[in-house]
């Protein structure tokens, strides 16, 4: 694990930060995770806000600590909001990731996506290969599943990260993370992850929530990523399905402590 | 059980074509149970999909192996994506199902529904006896609640059925299933289900689903119906409350093996 | 205890009013908790519809027990439906509960929150020390934290009672209700209420069903938030984190009786 670019120190030292912090995280997501995303956040110890209204957005962005914007489910209302979020995120230089939810899939919201990501730089793009692809300019899967592997859109990744002088995070059996210079690949995680609706979509939250309260936002990224797995990992101890797997990891985010995070999470 | 036209082999076979082929499953419903929906389809094993806009919600019905209609929170722009759903699944002949929340109690959205009807035959349409009563033209409930038991209206759902070459399910303590010309009824579920939101809703998304990888529309609804009732059964044991049910029932739909479906459930 | 203005037995005999009657409470809130509050209301015994569009909420609201109106993600559409809710109620007598969730921290729904309390003549008005004083012409906090106490605000709280005839609920680690001549105080509840999405909003949503089967305001917000924090404190017993607590939380608010509500709820 040497080869990390990341240490595991650091993203130890984020989880306290978080907690020490409690970052307002302003979320513009999907109508299948609010209530999920809200939960994730409270239980690692930010505190959400789902200011998505066209009226609202920006000012909030404006006071956030960090902003998540999630394509899943769009609608013209709320992307004015994201358009006022990303604008007002912008002004204020809050950190602000985007999920392109389903990218390259369906064209409409893959303009909307690039149209985000030119308007505002994100700090942090989320997604699986297929959407990370179809965000760049490849053929998407079929709605949010992921057809390939993270390191099968390697150089997409990095390409994209350098382009927009950001973080691309893209999820998977190993998740790989890069700013375009670093790569960082991270190795936990359950099965059951993928039987949980949302879980991807709280990750980009809590990695808005982590690019509030430290510096790098590879750091952010990677600290997100680590809590969510390595609480995923102790979750599935135990737990008989995925209902019992979602419930525990909401526990397990709330109790992990940043010493077990260090010592558990498996960074290359 | 003989004289069922149902056998409780084909619905254990139509489990193991659901989670062979995970049929994607786009869902317009309503935004109360739009996470539990996305949760009971991924523990049965299929992939849920919520593209809702109008934008494209077609495109999306043209490639989704089953789509789901839910009138339970109407907004204008989500039913100009339903209408768009509807017209895509028409023209990819994609089977869809309509569940008609409220239907006969409000008459906004019971025109909306019978719109629906009128525009793009669906394959099922599912609701409680007062909803498929107030769809067909009776008088509805209060909201969502039924006031009556399923055979109190088997003549009305046998001849929505006819008239609309489609299957009619209505929920119910014994549920009742009919395309007009075969009737099948299901003994299975427990009380608590009637005390978590959203489990005709969800039933009605895993009806799309089997209705995506079987032929024949009254085995998709009444494996579905199987599907749930019988998880709920085995769910209701060691459940404190409706807290711990629902969350038991998670983690039945992913367990539950066809062999013990087709052994368990009551069909006549 | 003695000098609490209302009884525990009250409170007791509110409950077995509440499951008795099993009132229709029409929600008009937040995208984040849609869910959590169906599930609450049927835990509890009430029956939950969230009729929200601006065609159907009017009519709605003149046949529903009680109406909530929630203003944690306000859109245009959600909007229009509120005041047609507000309206609706207001002609039929209906009891209605509004949340100005971030009021003073967000001027839009601010206004609007005034907005409707002049419209309508709320009957309880429900927030944190910090919405309460931004509703009635202090500042605000940040997002839907409460920055102070319910006692900070007392003489706000019981101003803004007796300028528009309401019961004011002002939530914390001491909950401080008020109809501007008595004033409660209820001291049960756990710490994982904060870290659980939506129990603020569920006790909105539970006042409005209270308000649908007695007579007294006060006693209804009282009854409600008595039920709520007295399953908390049950709840927490054997929770292992904010995941299970919240699961347990939905088991006691069903199983809880009213003979133990009154022995524990903890008024002065």
């Amino acid at each position: 694990m040497n080869d990390s670019p990341i240490t595991a120190a650091q993203v130890g030292e984020a989880l306290d930060a978080l907690r020490n912090e409690g970052p307002l995280v302003q979320c513009l997501t999907n109508i299948v995770v609010t209530n999920w995303t809200a939960n994730v956040l409270l239980a690692a110890g930010a505190a959400p806000a789902m200011v998505d209204n066209e009226q609202e957005a920006g000012l909030f962005a404006g006071v956030a600590s960090g902003v998540l914007v999630n394509l899943g489910t769009p609608q013209e209302n709320t992307v004015a909001g994201m358009r006022a979020a990303v604008a007002g995120a912008k002004d204020a230089s809050t950190p602000w990731v985007l999920d392109p939810v389903a990218a390259g899939g369906l064209p409409w919201r893959t303009e909307i996506a690039r149209e985000l990501v030119a308007a505002g730089a994100p700090t942090i793009i989320r997604g699986n290969a297929s959407e990370i692809a179809g965000l760049a300019g490849g053929a998407g899967g079929r709605g949010v599943d992921s057809t390939d592997t993270p390191d099968a859109v390697r150089e997409v990744a990095q390409d994209l990260a350098r382009a927009n002088s950001c973080v691309v995070a893209v999820s998977g059996a190993v998740d790989l993370l890069t700013d375009g210079r670093r790569t960082v690949r991270l190795a936990n995680g359950h099965e059951w992850l993928t039987r949980v609706t949302g879980v991807g979509c709280s990750l980009g939250a809590l990695m808005a929530g982590f690019a509030g309260v430290v510096d790098d936002p590879l750091v952010a990224a990677a600290s997100a990523t680590g809590l969510l797995t390595v609480a995923a990992d102790q979750a599935a101890q135990g737990a008989q399905g995925p209902g019992t797997f979602a419930v525990a990891l909401l526990d397990r985010l709330a109790s992990l402590s940043a010493d077990d995070l260090v010592e558990q999470v498996r960074l290359s």
